[in-house]
């Protein structure tokens, strides 16, 4: 082989990976994850995947729960990035476990805070939260089992 | 040191790492990163630090956009996780600029889904999108550099 | 230094390591375990010890129990080999804990064994075990928790 | 292969792993060791076995002899536990051979204590030794390739 | 095989590599590269060559670029040493982009330097350089892929 | 220190790597390379250096000679971009040494090229080569001591 | 495989590799080497083989000569211990070839040595060597090529 | 320091290791060792040197005896070349230790050889062994602490 048609190939395989998304190529495993965003999660090793080397689409966020952007993003993954499986990990000793939605709000509203009239979404006027959900809005929970079961039935009715 | 003392002492260490969230213990770097869930970002390399060994919180969604998840996960690891600084890490050649939001919304109504009543989160219906909103909710854009942007500044408002 | 002189040293050195119980050396840390046969026991790992480089007096039988030869070993190795401190290690998913002794002495007796006039040690004739106590010297348990809590008494009172 | 099923997999590789005895599976080679407990033994290098890898039940006291403990640990492995194979590994320069049992005695008897009337297992009050056999109890020895035979011979007859 | 026959075969090896250019072996890939000297190419690295281990004849000179030097050794290279293929690098960030010649021409005269009458090859009095092409014959430019792009043209016509 | 600050610094750095030439850096030895481009020499392993992680220009041709392009290549080095030593390496076996001028010239003609009204270099037809002069320039050797012992010479006259 | 049979095959390797000799086992390569006892001298890399690993009988004295200890060695080694071809290895900078033997007998009578009437090996009195071939016998050389030639000649004449 | 300054450095500090005995320099622990030719002989690692790293001059013969040229060795490396300690290796399952010499010397006359009237060393006549001595010139022998004790005498002696 001479060393253009190497050099041709390499640039033809680089290509394809930096241009997966507008050549409708999907993640290596067609694999989405829903997980937290904690500072301790192995969640390669855990899976037995490289979140970074193409094998798969990796969403985080506090608690690892199916909130609208999970959903948003999962939308996108599935419905146009080729995605066929998802796998949601939560995990014990987790953040959201640490205290009661309750007495977040109530520090939250000691700092002088206005809870019932907030913009969630700097960048979306028109996502809307009702008066008195800012608590539930928050996600804290206390039972991971109960709330990892949780997740996988608000993804498989999606 | 009699291997008593040094048993305890490994398991106080080992204590503190499984409890950091209850005990107050905030993250290495008392740092939060918001980026894409994007399959080929070495997000640990580009950054030098080590998201699952206790360096960061890593939120990551469609896009790495600042969205009403982003900004729960971010209040609840700066007011009560103890983090001070968040980085925004945006990718070119990323999914979100891979076609125009009107295209995917037309894409999914012919899928049939209604679109215009819609529940966005699954567990949380007081969560609400105004009519209409549903392609601006998806968030796609076309200049990495200006979305970038975009996101730091909603970021600091908050 | 000649090579003379370093060799004369290197002797010396392994010589000391060989004739460590007739010059009356301790081990490295004046240790003794005590733990299960169990072929899945990772036991230096879990202490942090090379028990084959010096470290420790490793004791192990079934179950990591405090029986007349645990104590023989101890005593030896305490009173005669310079040990000061010792460690016991149970363990879950024991095989002691995988069946009530009742049952294993009636497979035995099922397999035509005498149980009642028993020759326990073969080299030692001396040793007797009184009419029915077979099943409580096979020494099953159920709870880890409290084995491990009585070995540690035992060995205390000792 | 779907994540869900090589999850699958290896929760099944492990769980099989952690319940062995409750399952019924031997150890690797369905082995059996009895050797010392002497810090200097590389009883794994030895006999070319990884006994904390799955390989081998190894029982250890000290001077690696054949015991009432010794006969309920091999019994336990052998007749419930699927061993098929016992290999006795005694050394030079043993402890058990830097002293006679006689001076032993005496020191003990120096220290005051009553060698006639002792409880040999605490957790076993069955368990008796006849008056006088305290010297033969401790199993001091002077011929490593004698002992080493005998062993043999004592584990075959059971 | 016997030694002997060994160290003949070895001693031929190491012959055929220290006699290539006698023998008329030409290089492992019959490849020439021209390449800038810069002290940042990891020109072996870009091109998955190594250039000392007999792969391809590597011409760097200031810029990388088709001068009367390239052209002798590109055609020794493929007129008698058996080269077949010739790649080009050039480089972003290159010194030659780093200022105009007219700059460097009046910064040479301000020197004392009189550029008008130079003898440009200490070795090769026959060359000459037509009066006001001192200039021309640094070879400045502006426009690496333009730059690359022509040089390809002058080594395809030769 | 702030990841926002590691990351300024980290920019910097290779800010500085990527544009030395734009902001007067010169190469990490002030050096430059003058030797042959054979696909033999391990020139980075001879002299101790790294040619591609910044340490020396590294000029080659066939011959490793002081050519108008190794002058123009030099001067550049030294004259603007910071380097004070340059170091001459000719090597045993060089192609250089395989044949004589004549005999080359006269295959050249043999191959119907007309070598008394040649373009040196396609892109400067301002340079000029007197008529019988073309064996002169392919600078042909046959002793390489001596053809060393000259390059430091025409170098040094500069 | 049985641990018994498993540690039986490798005694009888180790016990086959300890007693080559009486055995009858030839080394590796039935292979002798014949070379200088020079400090500098990396016999194993030069000729590819292990010295120590069971690959040859490696002879060496002052210079790597056939004197009649070599004669002795090789005999012993091609004639009992089954070595079927033999390798001359001598260097340059030998110290063989540092000084003339007459300075140096002249040297050894400064120190008041007698040269003529010596024992040359203190084990052996029937050895003898006749009078002023002391110089002789110390077989200092001054041509590397012609000495190494020569050895082989005297090494196949036996 | 400038890359002439170090290449200049480098050269000294290896024409001063080829040129070693030239310049009387001993080597790096005035080192001599005398010992077997044997196949499976570790000296280097045994002793804690390398024979090949300038450590020592390692004599070997078959036995690893104080023969006329291990006197002759160590004579020109303890008077000339600067040696001052000399260390003799001998080992268990020896080939000398093999046979008797009258069985070899039986077997070697049953092949014809007239082993009366022989030229031990093809190069020095002048070398002659008497008549009947032939088996004792051999060197076998039967206790390797004897023999050792005996060279170590040899040695001195000189």
């Amino acid at each position: 082989m001479t060393l253009k048609h190497q050099l041709e190939h390499d640039f033809k395989h680089r290509q394809e990976w930096a241009l997966r998304r507008q050549l409708g190529i999907p993640n290596n495993r067609r694999l989405g994850v829903c997980t937290c965003m904690d500072e301790r999660l192995p969640i390669d090793d855990a899976l037995g995947i490289r979140g970074d080397r193409g094998d798969a689409h990796v969403f985080r966020n506090a608690g690892g729960l199916i909130t609208d952007d999970a959903i948003r993003s999962a939308m996108l993954s599935c419905q146009f990035f080729g995605t066929e499986e998802i796998v949601i990990v939560n995990h014990t000793e987790c953040g959201m476990m640490s205290a009661h939605a309750e007495t977040l709000v109530k520090a939250l509203r000691d700092k002088g805070l206005n809870l019932d009239d907030i913009q969630l979404d700097p960048a979306l006027p028109d996502l809307k939260l009702e008066k008195g959900a800012f608590a539930r809005w928050m996600k804290m929970f206390s039972d991971v089992d109960e709330i990892c079961a949780q997740q996988v039935d608000f993804a498989i009715i999606r």
